[in-house]
């Protein structure tokens, strides 16, 4: 059984996810599929991975876990969390301790194993985005849950272990920090000036217009005004909305239009750059908060930058993000 | 001149430091020396640095900036921060900047190019903790800085740009949101306990003896309850206190034993691991904190791991840190 343990001192979370037992020196061992070899997410191979929880495309009268699917999402096949026991929290002195009870899937997003993300039409990229929204709604109904994460790792030097294009989400029985410092610190802001922190940076960020990457009726994309890494974007909904899941049916479409764009610019500056997004939402069950506002962040995992940083939390960004804003927003589209 | 600026939901800052100004393609390339090249750190070229800061080890009759030193800390030559000039702190609109005013520093830990920190004999690594003391207290008498994070980055995959074994100091007009979390964290726990949480945790350790790695009269290792990371490792002074620069003469060399040793375990468990290490101290010029204890946090870095963690700070470990500790204590130590 996996664990979660808190760290005493900063409240942060992790988790020890034993399940495969290792000798140190396995740890540096890269994991990545070589090229050309078995993949567990093509058509064909539905019986290597544990039973799909929600497909979409595939026949209704054709059998499950079978080819003939456009977008699938199945349970990770090495969680870092289990679905089944009781959370049994837990003090030791002054540590805290809880079973690693959660959620781990696999949301694969193409049939296609060369398709990359960037490259799926926005119709197929609203797909992806329905599938979060329609596995968040199903996990939110587990009280255990508090919040889920839902990420991309795009490439090795990002963290994907399978090349096939996949993203993932990991249904917590905490809040991670991160949020918790989002929710602290977008309050601090509202109690303060009575408004919407996210909502005052969209403001600011069309009438100053230099960090701005694209827009539509609905989103914005802007390099933020403190990145911590070159390129990196935040995409979010134009008007107030603290969950992901208040998001009207069309709105899919406006978000899959915004993110194929700034994906596409993102890859016309950097070609075939590793990445990782994070949907930031508000907790599962949470009523409308009127001091969070909903956002995906996209960061460029580039190699320079790599370091202390990671050790420390105290970020060099060698690109100001002006110029950065610039380059995405006069890159040529294929 | 580089740029402070403050993320206004977090309160992180960040560098902005465009002194090369790059494309974006550039930040792909891997900046790291190549073997038996050109190194700027090695006796004989002290003319391709920066005017060294401190020296030891070179006979006082002796010209600067020439061979003949065993330790030598010389400014950056490609700093994040500049030392001349003056903050110019400013608001627009929600956003907080300021000018990257500070200092950033190179220590040259050994005249021998090949020699690494690891290997060095304890006296010769009391040396380099002398040096971090002596840069600190000289630095703490600028009243722009308020911190100064002292680090090591070993191996290119910890972020290592050269070879020849060195650490880092960043004197900071701010206080790193690394501190302020731990300042926050453990004052919240002493206005409940009137205890120091780091002095706790020790007393905790060494009863459960679990997670120790080694110990002296005067310091002890432990990996601690909720590590990010395999083989992670705390080094904390035994006796309460909450400054670097509050430590007996002494005790420096009881610091290198400890410091000696446990890289020594790290090493055998796996060799030549890339590593950063960073010093967690209070900040310059402040009265002794009750609920603050300096130490030093020493993070191998593995590629399994990195990936999403990285965007969300959100860590999994798959090594529990009781196995960690056990691998550690058994190493064979040559």
């Amino acid at each position: 059984m996996p664990e979660l343990r808190k760290d005493p001192i900063l409240g942060r979370w992790i988790i020890i996810s034993k399940e495969r037992s290792r000798r140190p020196t396995d740890f540096v061992v890269e994991t990545s599929q070589s090229k050309g070899g078995f993949c567990p997410l093509c058509p064909g191979n539905e019986n290597t991975t544990p039973h799909e929880v929600l497909v979409y495309g595939r026949h209704s009268n054709a059998p499950s876990n079978a080819p003939g699917w456009v977008l699938r999402v199945v349970p990770n096949k090495f969680p870092a969390l289990v679905i089944e026991g009781d959370l049994d929290k837990e003090g030791s002195g002054l540590y805290d301790r809880m079973n690693g009870i959660g959620a781990h899937e696999v949301i694969v997003e193409t049939p296609n194993h060369d398709e990359s993300f960037t490259s799926l039409p926005p119709d197929r990229m609203a797909m992806v985005f329905r599938a979060y929204r329609d596995r968040l709604t199903d996990l939110g109904r587990d009280p255990r849950f508090q919040y889920v994460m839902v990420f991309k790792n795009s490439g090795r030097a990002a963290g994907a272990s399978l090349e096939h294009s996949h993203s993932q989400l990991v249904a917590l029985p905490i809040l991670p920090r991160m949020i918790v410092s989002e929710l602290d610190g977008s309050l601090s802001y509202f109690k303060y000036k009575e408004r919407c922190i996210y909502c005052d940076i969209i403001r600011q960020e069309i009438k100053e217009d230099s960090r701005v990457v694209c827009q539509n009726d609905e989103f914005i994309t802007i390099v933020p005004f403190a990145p911590r890494s070159p390129l990196e974007m935040w995409i979010l909904p134009k008007r107030h909305c603290s969950s992901y899941l208040a998001m009207a049916e069309p709105s899919y479409d406006a978000l899959a239009r915004i993110f194929s764009e700034s994906m596409r610019r993102l890859d016309a500056c950097i070609p075939n750059v590793p990445y990782n997004f994070v949907l930031h939402g508000a907790p599962l069950r949470s009523q409308p908060i009127e001091h969070f506002h909903w956002h995906f962040e996209i960061r460029p995992k580039l190699t320079t930058i790599a370091g202390f940083e990671w050790g420390s939390g105290f970020y060099i960004n060698p690109l100001p993000p002006e110029e950065a804003a610039t380059y995405l927003r006069e890159a040529q589209l294929s």
